[in-house]
C-alpha cells in the first residue's frame, strides 16, 4: 500500500443536513473550503461552455457556479487558479462489473480515479454466485467505504441457467426485496434471463417489482438481435436500460421504447461506434444514452483508462465533447435518480469535477471528488486503505480432495478402438462456442487426446461444496503444443475451475496449485508452475494492486503463449467456457451442456 | 351535471400489480382492451415521428407499441384506426393553480381534458391559506378520485408573509413532512419566500429538507430579476425548478444551475415567447424546459384552452414540435420523478394519449386517460361526478357581523379639514401597485373620497375568525364613476374580503351578501346586486360548472364596465390588492403596508 499524501475525504453528509451551510457560503456569509477560479464550465445541463466560471465547494458539494466566487473565500478557503482550462463533473460508468478487473473494489477505484471515474454503477453478479447474498454485502460495504461514488446494483440472475449447472450459491425475490433498502443499492442488475421476463418467470418478475416498489432503477440485458415480440416482451416486463445492444437498430430500437441504450467500450467490448450513429446519423435525442465499461481488465485500466477513454472514443465518432459528457454524467445521474447529487456541477451535487486541459482528447490534469483532490497528472493523490475482507470471502475454493490426474481419465465404452467425443470449440473473439466434434484414440480404455488436431482435454472441477466431482470433456482452439494445463477458478458464472491441458498431470496440479491459493489462474508445463495470478477473495479477486495484478496477468498470457497458445483473449475464452447461457456447447458440474437445445448431452456420439 | 355517455375510467392499479398481464398481451398471449392502428407516434423518447405504429392497451397501460399489434387483438379487444393521424402523450400541465380558475377540481379537470391535458401538477395554496392542511387533503383527495393525474404540491409558504398579515390558517414544517405520505403529493410546492431561502428561515430550510427527505420535487419561485447572488443562494437552498421567470436570461441561468426553467402561459401570464430564445436562439438544451399555465381562469379554459394552448403557442415560436410536446409530456414527467408512469406512449406508462390530425396546429380529435378516450372533438365523453365538499369547506366567510356603511367610516385627525392620505395606485396589467399620495376633504369628522380623481376607498373585512376587523384605506385606478362597490372574498393570499367602492352603503351590501353566499365576487350599485359570482368552496370557488362561471364572470366584467371600470383584468387586480409581498403599497388585516419596507404604514402622512 503507498504511503499517504492527502487526507482521505469524508464521507459526505446528506444534502439535507448540509443545505443552509451551502447557502451560507453561496451568500458570502460563510467562507467555502475550496474555491476553484477562471474556468471553462462545462455545463451539461444547458450543454453550453461557459467560460471565466468560479466554483466555490463547501462540506463536500457545490455551493455557488458563477461569474465570481471571491465573496465565498475567507480565511481557510483554499483557492485553485483553474487558468482557463475546462471543469467537467467526475465521470459515471453505468453499468460494470469490478470483479472483471481481478481486483477488490477499492484497488478497482485507485486504478480509475486518475482516468476521472468517480462514480460507478457496479453489479457484483460474480461474487454473488460464489458467495450469494452475503457476497453482494461485502462488496457493498467496500463501495460504501469508497471516497467515490460506487453504487451497487443487486444481482438479479444467480444461478444464471438454474437446472443446467449448480453454483456457489443462489439469489431469491426476498434476498432482492432485502437488499433494496441497503444504503448503496441503486437497482436491480442486468436481468440476463430474457426469455424468462417475456415469460413471466416469477423469479425475474418479483425481482423486477420489487425493485420497482423501492423506486430503483432495473437494468436491463437483452443478448438477442431479435427485435420481435421477445424483445417487445422483454420491455414490457419492466427492464430500463441495456448495454447489449451492437447495432444502430438495436439503440433506436432500446430508446423508441423509452429504454436507455448503455453504450458500452470495455475491454473486449466494441459496441460505442456502431451504435452511436443513431444520434450523429439518424438523429435521435442523446438525453437516452449512457456511457459504460461493462468489463475492463486490469491491463486497460492500468494501459488504456477508463471512462475518459470511452468519452474520448464517443467525441471521435462525431459526438460534441459536451453531448459525449452528458452521456458520462448527467443522463446517467437521471437514469439512477441522483440528478440532486451527482453528474453535474451546480449547486448541491457532490463535489466531483475534473480539471481538463483538452476537451476533446479528454486530458485529465486534476480530479476532484466530494471537494477533495484525488489525483493529478494522472497519479493519484490519496491513500485508500485495503478494504479487509473476511475469512469466509477467502478459502472459498473447496476442492473435497487433492487431485490426481487419473480424476481426469476419460474411461471409454467398453471394448472401444476408437470414439467419436463432442467437442466444444473456441472461436477467437467471439463468446460463442462451436460444437464439434472428433475421433479420439482409446488405450488402456481411456480416451486419449489429439494434440496435432489441437484437441485436448477440458474438465469442470466443482469447486463451492467440496464434493470432488470433476467434469471431464475435450476442446479444440487454444493451440496448445506443449504438455501442460491452465487452471481458473474465474469461470463464468457458477466460477467452478476450468482446468483446460494436453497432460492429465499438469492438469491435477494446476488444480491443486488454486485450492492451495484459495483461486485465480495459474499455468503449468511438465510440473512447473509458469505463471500464476492469484485470486484468493472468492476465487475472483486478487487482493494486490491492479498494476501487479496487471502485470501478473501479462505473465501469464506470456507463458500461455509459450506452450503454443496465441488467441487473442485466451483467457477469456477459457472462463466463459462454461457459461451455459450462450450457444453452442458448454460444461458445468451437471456435465456437457448443449445451449441450443439447454440440454445435457453425452461426450460420446 | 351531464348524463353519463360511458364508462368512468377505474384508478389505474399499479405497475408492478399489472406487469405480467402486460407482458402476456405484449406476447401475444392475452388480448389488448384497445388497439389503436396506424398512427404517426409522436415518440418523445427518440425525438421521432414514426408513421405506422400500432399501439396495444391493456389495464390502462401501454402493452406495446411497435409496428404491429394484431397479435394483441382477441375477443374482446377494441380496435380504432388512427387513419394515420398523430399518437400524442397526453399533457402535462407542470405547476398550477385549480382555484385560479374558480372552480374545483373535478370542474377544471371537465374543462382541460378536451383539450388534452391528462396531468396536472396543481398547488392549492390559496384554499391552504383559508382551510389549512385540512384544505390541502381535500383537494388531493378530489385529485385522487380524478379519471386525470391530478398531482399535488404541497403549499409551502402559508401564511406568505407571517407578521404581515393573518391568513386563515398556517402550515408548518411537520404539517408538509406529513403531507408528504398522501399519495398524490409530489413535491413542495413552489417556495415564493425567496429572500427567506437565501436567508436560511427555519421554516424554508426544514420545509425543502422535508421535501428531500422524501424524495419529492422541491418547486421554486424567484421573482426577482436579480441574478445575482440572492438568487445564488436561493438556488443552494434546493429549489428545482422556476416558472417566475420573463427574460431569455432568466431561463438561461436557471438552466445553468441546474433548475427547469418552467415557462408559462397562463391567462394572464406570457413568459413563453421571451423565455423560448434560451432554446431556439442561444442553443440550449430543450430537456430542461417544462412548460405550464400557473394560473388560468375559467374563461380562458373555455374559450382558449388549455396545454394545447401552450404547445401550439411555443410551436408557433420556432420549437419542433416534437420538443415543445416533450416540454409538455416527458421533461414534466422526468422533473416529477413519473418517468415510468407518464409523459410518453411507451410500454408501461399509464394509456394517456391523444389523437391529433395537426400537430403543429395540435388539433386534438380524440382525448385518452388510462385507456379509456374521454373526449372527442372538444366534448367530453365521460361523466366526473361533483366531488362532494364537507360542510367545514362551506361557510368560511365569517363576518362576525352585519356590516355597515359606517364600518367604512375614515376618521379624520382631530380639528383637520383636509388631510393627505397614502393611496394604493393600481397600474394596469402588472402586479405591482403604486404608492400614491392624495389631498382628501373632510367633512364631519370624516375623510371623503374623491371620485374626480379616480380615488376612492377600499377595506379588507376580516373573515376567517369573525372579528369584525376592518381596515379601511383609499385606491385609485379603476375609474368607478357610479355610486358602487365591489367585493371578492379571493384576496390573495389570505383570502379575506376586499371591497372596493364610491359608495360605503355598497361596500357594506356588497361585504353582506359574500357573508350570505359563503363567498365569492359581488358587485352593488345603488343599493342593487349587478353581478355576482357565488363560490362558497372556501370563498375561492364555485361549486358550479366552468362554462357557468365563465358566463357569470363576464356578467361581472360587463357590470364593471357600466359603472365605469374598464381596466384590463380589473377583477385580478381588485384581488391582488392585498398580496403584501409585491410592492410597493397594499392593504391587510394589520392594517396599510409598505412593501417596500415590510412595514404598516399610517393612512396618513
Amino acid at each position: 500500500m503507498p504511503k499517504t499524501k492527502a487526507a482521505r475525504p469524508a464521507k459526505p453528509r446528506a444534502w439535507t443536513e448540509m443545505a443552509t451551510h451551502l447557502v451560507d457560503v453561496a451568500m458570502g456569509r460563510k467562507p467555502a473550503d475550496l474555491v476553484i477560479r477562471n474556468g471553462r464550465w462545462v455545463n451539461v445541463h444547458s450543454g453550453e461552455i461557459i467560460a471565466g466560471t468560479d466554483i466555490a465547494i463547501a462540506g463536500g458539494r457545490f455551493a455557488y457556479c458563477g461569474p465570481n466566487a471571491g465573496h465565498a473565500i475567507g480565511q481557510g478557503t483554499k483557492v485553485v487558479d483553474a487558468g482557463g482550462r475546462y471543469l467537467v463533473p467526475g465521470l459515471c460508468d453505468g453499468h460494470m462489473h469490478v470483479e472483471s478487473g481481478m481486483v477488490t473494489v477499492t484497488e478497482f477505484c485507485r486504478a480509475v480515479i486518475p482516468h476521472g471515474t468517480t462514480s460507478m454503477f457496479i453489479d457484483p453478479h460474480e461474487i454473488a454466485n460464489v458467495l450469494g447474498l452475503a457476497g453482494v454485502r461485502l462488496m457493498h460495504d467496500e463501495a460504501v467505504a469508497m471516497p467515490i461514488n460506487v453504487h451497487v446494483q443487486m444481482p438479479s440472475c444467480v444461478p444464471s441457467a438454474p437446472g443446467l449447472e449448480h453454483a456457489g450459491a443462489e439469489l431469491t425475490v426476498a434476498d432482492v426485496a432485502e437488499a433494496m433498502s441497503w444504503e448503496n443499492i441503486i437497482g436491480l442488475g442486468e436481468v440476463m434471463n430474457f426469455p424468462g421476463v417475456a415469460a413471466n418467470d416469477p423469479v425475474m418478475s418479483g425481482e423486477i417489482a420489487a425493485t420497482v416498489r423501492a423506486g430503483k432503477t432495473v437494468g436491463g440485458h437483452y443478448a438477442s438481435r431479435d427485435l420481435g415480440l421477445p424483445f417487445h416482451g422483454y420491455v414490457a416486463g419492466g427492464p430500463q436500460d441495456d448495454h447489449e445492444g451492437t447495432r444502430a437498430e438495436d439503440a433506436i430500437a432500446r430508446v423508441r421504447q423509452g429504454m436507455k441504450a448503455m453504450l458500452r467500450l470495455g475491454s473486449a467490448w466494441y459496441d460505442v461506434a456502431s451504435q452511436i450513429k443513431a444520434v450523429t446519423e439518424s438523429g435521435l435525442d442523446p438525453r437516452n444514452f449512457i456511457l459504460c465499461t461493462d468489463d475492463s481488465h486490469s491491463g486497460t485500466l492500468v494501459h488504456e483508462g477508463h471512462m475518459d477513454r470511452v468519452v474520448r472514443h464517443a467525441i471521435s465518432q462525431g459526438l460534441k465533447p459536451v453531448t459525449a459528457i452528458q452521456m458520462a454524467t448527467l443522463n446517467t445521474a437521471q437514469h439512477f435518480g441522483l440528478e440532486r447529487e451527482i453528474g453535474s456541477i451546480a449547486p448541491g451535487r457532490l463535489a466531483d469535477l475534473l480539471i481538463v486541459s483538452d476537451l476533446a482528447a479528454m486530458t485529465i490534469d486534476e480530479v476532484y471528488a466530494r471537494g477533495v483532490r484525488l489525483a493529478k497528472g494522472g497519479k493519484l493523490d490519496i491513500d485508500i486503505p485495503a478494504y479487509d475482507y473476511p475469512k469466509t470471502a477467502k478459502n472459498t475454493v473447496r476442492l473435497g480432495k487433492k487431485l490426481k490426474a487419473k480424476d481426469f481419465d476419460v474411461a471409454a465404452p467398453k471394448g472401444a478402438n476408437e470414439v467419436r467425443v463432442r467437442v466444444i470449440g473456441v472461436i477467437e473473439n467471439q463468446a460463442p462456442t462451436r460444437a464439434l466434434e472428433a475421433d479420439l484414440p482409446v488405450e488402456d480404455g481411456l480416451v486419449g487426446m489429439d494434440r496435432r488436431n489441437d484437441v485436448c482435454q477440458i474438465a469442470l472441477v466443482e469447486r463451492h461444496r467440496g464434493t470432488g466431482g470433476v467434469t471431464n470433456a475435450f476442446v479444440s482452439g487454444f493451440g496448445y503444443m506443449a504438455d501442460c494445463a491452465m487452471a481458473s477458478s474465474v469461470a463464468h458464472d457458477a466460477h467452478h475451475i476450468i482446468v483446460v491441458g494436453t497432460n492429465k498431470q499438469d492438469m491435477a496440479l494446476a488444480v491443486n496449485r488454486l485450492g492451495e491459493v484459495g483461486g485465480g489462474v495459474v499455468l503449468f508445463s511438465k510440473g512447473k508452475e509458469l505463471a500464476l495470478v492469484e485470486m484468493p477473495i472468492a476465487g475472483l479477486m486478487s487482493d494486490e494492486r491492479a498494476e501487479t495484478v496487471a502485470a501478473k496477468a501479462e505473465q501469464l498470457t506470456e507463458a500461455m503463449r509459450k506452450v503454443g497458445c496465441s488467441l487473442n483473449n485466451a483467457y477469456m475464452q477459457h472462463s466463459l467456457l462454461a457459461l451455459v447461457v450462450i450457444p453452442e456447447l458448454r460444461i458445468s458440474d451437471v456435465g456437457l451442456i448443449d445451449v441450443t437445445t439447454f440440454q445435457k448431452v453425452d461426450l460420446f456420439i
